[in-house]
């Protein structure tokens, strides 16, 4: 069986048992039974608990073995050392899909982890697939399933296209709360609890293909398979939001590379997320604004018409139009002759925000707001109404219309209340599309819908995927420093320009090795003890004649017992640092920086998992707060973006090539205006 | 009379008369009448229309002249073109405090400037005060006063601690309506129009002074009087939130249609209001945040213990918490200890945030609060509640013991509540303390009462302003560019140590003058025509012997007519740009940024108004991004910082003295481990 069947029985069963049902007020698995009563569940119900009883028109079985035999679902909420024994009689009985709702496993204590193992293995054994432990489980509200044990208002949802899987059971709840109140909507819901069998990643690949959702929204403190998950992305016709909290975390260890410890795994997750399409929002907030952008018509540029009854708001909506990147159209003359005429002079300017201030019929707003479809076909539009309670017949009139205006035209419009008390949540109930409270939200939401568009129309090459290789040289037990000769000696055979150089023991060697090279030269240690190079002085610079060679290299071979680089020095360009490492979550993974301060100081860095495709790589470049400088600066000319393009996407080839190779960075590479150099760079194999 | 005195009647009057009022059913004044009706204002109460009638229970007088003489506020909304005859007659009547919500003045057309003009000496004439005009002016909770012409529903405000200033009507009653939905409440709110007489300086002072008004909150698109303003706010004991909009482009066509305002330098606002400790808005909802913060008790420091009955609430809040710099403190091992033995074993880990999952009883979790207050003595408690419909009473309950603890215990307590339906709205009705439904306002929230606790317990020096000069060198008509050997004289008269240099005229005059100064050293033409010297081609550096120079010059002097600056080098160091301009607002400000690339690609710059204290500019060096450049960087000692805070406040002096003094910029400062050096500088006089 397929786990999408699996899917299929567990969001809509036809037939439940819940386990743990008990009379007294206060069992935890009665509100299980409450909350499908209350939602309407159809289907064939039972309840199995330790006394006889009866809960809602149910009553409660003392021995599972009193319930038919494969049934579709059976729901577990009973003390953790009960549930292995409850999955083993599961299986018996045929019931190959549970949600197990109790707590006390992986989560709590030792002896919990042992209890998730067994569970693991009895589910494997019989067959079973099941959501949690340590969950509240699952809601679908196109079926009236309710099976999370907190009393769930039914008023209070509203049936829609968000689907959220949520790795927190309270955060479920206030997703489906927030969802429900926004003009979004919700079809779906699971807590997924400790994933110990399903995870995040089954759970979203079903609700890519469940018909009834249109955008997922996921609220994450780990990933459990984040390559998975973005291979699901990259394909998913449907948006997907992700909250990742549990971003604080430091990442561990001393890392030997920029590469590594800069990888915080956050913002290695921010650059993934990026790379397949997946919304990272920030807050509860922002994942709802971005919800609400993705139920209006697509965003398909950047030109806006604001109209609003009050300036003030206006000059707002402008401020926040331009922080997201829209473009206010200038009205044509006509337009502004056009609307006066059809009503009475001088009441409108022809400027964008348009000022509706001095007219009070809300049906004219509406002619307005078609008239600027009509005439201007703007990408999006965003109508402030601020109103009294006095108005709230008329103006909720106007929002009806509203509705069928954006339905007819597919220009989306963002509706944004201003009234006082409870009147925009009133409103929100009775309309199919988002009211919004805040300006912000209404940018956020618009420039989410623009940034989905751009997403899924674009065409894309898929990276592809080089086997890994099975070289003997790369084979390491334990850890293997690679030596700036060794590490650049790798990106030269991945097709990177390295500054020439030759390796010596001796400062004639040295002088000769110069001579060939070209003054002037560089010299450094070569040691696998030393990866700073620099700050232990190991590194010379410039040196201009055979002389200045020969002493330099006597001294460092005094100071150091090491092999020693002769290098030829590259002109003066930009200098960046491009590096991989494998990621406990997404494997490989590839860096770019500006180098030196830039780096240390502000930051300055993109990260995206590989195999990269080119246009991942051009985007970490256009990532880069600092990315005018890889243009033309102050009379230098602007430097090769195409072999940039390429050392990042060889080093990438390389991380997926070499699975030993833990660790790789070039800094510098330096850009010039034709080419980029591979100065110095170090590595490691094995771990 | 004094501004107070004026103001006292405005939002005290204890008779007011309305002109403009029909019975007509679309008549606006109207609403005015019944605003103050539904407020049950309880002062005497006159109404003037053309035609006689009765509204609510006034009787419409047909002539001003009928209503007593000396009424302490008139309240004008009729035509613009009448309202001048109106103050007139005000003026005579002995009417002394006048609001005009009439549009149709500066505005809207050069005749309505006209009329605004008109009206500002008609007002001087008689020694008359107004709001407005084109505004929907003023509202005291306090005293029943409400005279907006839109309908203001009494049920959905709430009187409270902030008063409102906003350059805008419809967002006047936003935050009367946000504040009055969050726990703050509202005092006063003025929609100050046009501000022909009456601006926001005028309105902040009086309600500094008014005790029912704790705190401030502006919502403006331009500023009258930034200096005074400032002034107001650093001697201010309330705390002051400015949401200041019409910081774009875009939005100022709207802003001069609006209210006749103008944008100046954002940037340079944001330094300003730091400055003096206002609090900048970028939100309704940032702006409402902060006021909740500023009714909680004082957030002393940055100690903060989170308790949640949802994990996944705790954790987001965890990561929001280090976001705005709270430190999650640790919990000893015997308060655990002491948490289990007064409850029951097990249900209570020791770790912060403090999870209560498996806890069931609200009135335990105020027991946990009790405790982690005494025994912790945090900074700060956020505590987030998530519950049922069902769990409302408890819930409710707790809520209203944390606000006992939070006023027993002097502790601030972040409520945040994630429930369904209208239950957190609900809930905030009943308590007197805010409820947070956002775990990102709440942070917001208790950052803005740290930040409010560490300015007004700060001792600050207050800058000494010097006179300005009177030397009759710099009196210029028009403008005078200054070349670098002028603008460096200047920086030297104030103090500032500049890299040695001589100007000169001949290539053996420059061989002569670099003997003197020492060797290597720069040539730069000097020539007000050429301001950008390095771009043109104009300065040559690093030039180590005589010969060097001669041909320097020689090549120079024959492609440019211009003097020639000889300078000495000036070792290795980082640059910086201190400058200072005349802002339309603020007038003299000064700069500081880091220099080159980092000024012109991260635009990392910081702005304050001169005159500055030595705080002030150190503050300005902290706010810069790459400020731990200034640090030990790479081996690097750190730059000589006390020497740049003077030469920052060399620059604000020279801008406060020097009153023709347009610009003046040293680019670059190069600052060493001992002092620092302008090695270039440009300048201009008048304007």
């Amino acid at each position: 069986m397929s786990t999408q069947e699996f899917m299929q029985k567990i969001f809509a069963p036809r037939s439940i048992v819940v386990i743990g049902v008990s009379e007294r007020p206060d069992n935890l698995a009665r509100f299980i039974i409450a909350n499908l009563r209350a939602f309407g569940y159809q289907g064939e119900l039972y309840a199995v608990g330790r006394q006889p009883g009866r809960v809602y028109d149910i009553s409660i079985a003392t021995s599972l073995e009193e319930v038919p035999d494969g049934l579709d679902l059976a729901v577990i909420l009973t003390p953790a050392e009960t549930v292995p024994a409850l999955v083993d009689t599961c299986g018996r009985k045929g019931i190959k899909q549970i949600v197990i709702e109790s707590g006390g496993f992986s989560e709590f204590s030792e002896r919990g982890r042992q209890l998730e193992e067994e569970l693991k293995s009895i589910a494997r054994r019989w067959g079973i697939r099941f959501v949690g432990p340590n969950c509240i489980s699952v809601i679908n509200l196109d079926v009236g399933l309710c099976l999370p044990f907190p009393p769930i208002d039914p008023q209070s949802t509203r049936r829609g296209s968000a689907s959220v899987i949520s790795q927190s059971g309270g955060i479920s709840i206030t997703y489906l709360d927030k969802l429900s109140a926004s003009g979004v909507g919700v079809s779906k819901v699971v807590s997924i609890g400790n994933k110990a069998d399903l995870n995040e990643t089954d759970y979203a690949e079903y609700l890519i293909e469940d018909p009834a959702t249109k955008i997922l929204c996921l609220y994450l403190e780990s990933l459990s398979d984040g390559r998975r998950l973005m291979e699901l992305a990259r394909s998913s016709p449907k948006p997907i939001i992700v909250h990742k909290a549990n971003r604080s975390q430091a990442s561990q260890g001393i890392a030997l590379s920029h590469t590594a410890a800069l990888a915080s795994d956050d913002r290695i997750v921010t650059g993934a997320l990026r790379q397949v399409g997946i919304f990272r929002a920030e807050s509860f907030q922002e994942a709802v604004a971005m919800a609400q952008g993705l139920v209006l018509p697509s965003v398909r540029g950047d030109s806006m018409v604001i109209i609003s009854r009050s300036g003030g708001h206006a000059v707002v909506a402008a401020d926040t139009a331009e922080r997201y990147g829209f473009r206010l159209m200038e009205l044509p003359h006509d337009f502004a002759e056009r609307v006066r005429s059809l009503f009475r002079a001088d009441v409108i300017r022809p400027t964008n925000p348009i000022d509706l201030g001095t007219i009070f019929d809300f049906d004219l707003y509406a002619h307005i707001v078609e008239e600027c479809l009509q005439a201007l076909a703007p990408d999006a539009v965003v109508l402030i109404n601020t109103y009294s309670l006095l108005e709230a017949k008329r103006a909720r009139r106007l929002a009806h219309r509203v509705e069928e205006i954006m339905k007819d035209s597919g220009i989306p419009i963002a509706l944004c209340v201003f009234a006082q008390g409870d009147e925009a949540r009133e409103l929100q109930r009775e309309l199919a599309i988002p009211v919004f409270t805040e300006i912000e939200s209404a940018m956020r939401a618009l420039a989410a819908s623009r940034q989905w568009y751009r997403w899924h129309t674009r065409r894309r090459t898929f990276p592809t995927v080089a086997p890994p290789l099975a070289q003997a040289r790369f084979s390491v037990s334990g850890k293997q420093v690679l030596t700036a000769d060794q590490a650049l000696q790798l990106c030269q055979e991945y097709g990177i320009a390295v500054a020439p150089w030759h390796s010596v023991e001796t400062p004639e060697a040295a002088v000769r090795a110069a001579a060939q090279l070209g003054y002037p030269v560089a010299l450094k240690i070569l040691s696998p003890e030393i990866t700073h190079k620099t700050d232990a002085g190991g590194v010379v610079l410039n040196l201009s004649d055979a002389d200045a060679v020969r002493s330099a290299a006597q001294s460092l071979l005094t100071r150091f017992p090491a092999k020693l680089m002769v290098q030829r020095m590259i002109a003066d360009g930009l200098e960046l640092i491009v590096g991989g490492k494998r990621d406990s979550t997404f494997g490989p993974v590839v860096m770019v920086g500006l180098g030196g301060i830039f780096t240390e100081i502000f930051d300055d860095v993109a990260f995206r998992v590989a195999p990269l495709t080119p246009e991942d790589a051009e985007e970490m470049l256009t990532e880069l707060r600092g990315r005018s400088l890889l243009g033309r600066v102050r009379g230098r000319e602007a430097v090769d973006r195409a072999a940039l393009v390429q050392t990042i996407l060889a080093i990438s080839q390389m991380m997926i090539e070499i699975e030993s190779l833990t660790e790789i960075e070039i800094n510098p590479v330096v850009a010039l205006p034709s080419g980029v150099w591979a100065v110095d760079a170090r590595g490691m194999l094995g771990s």
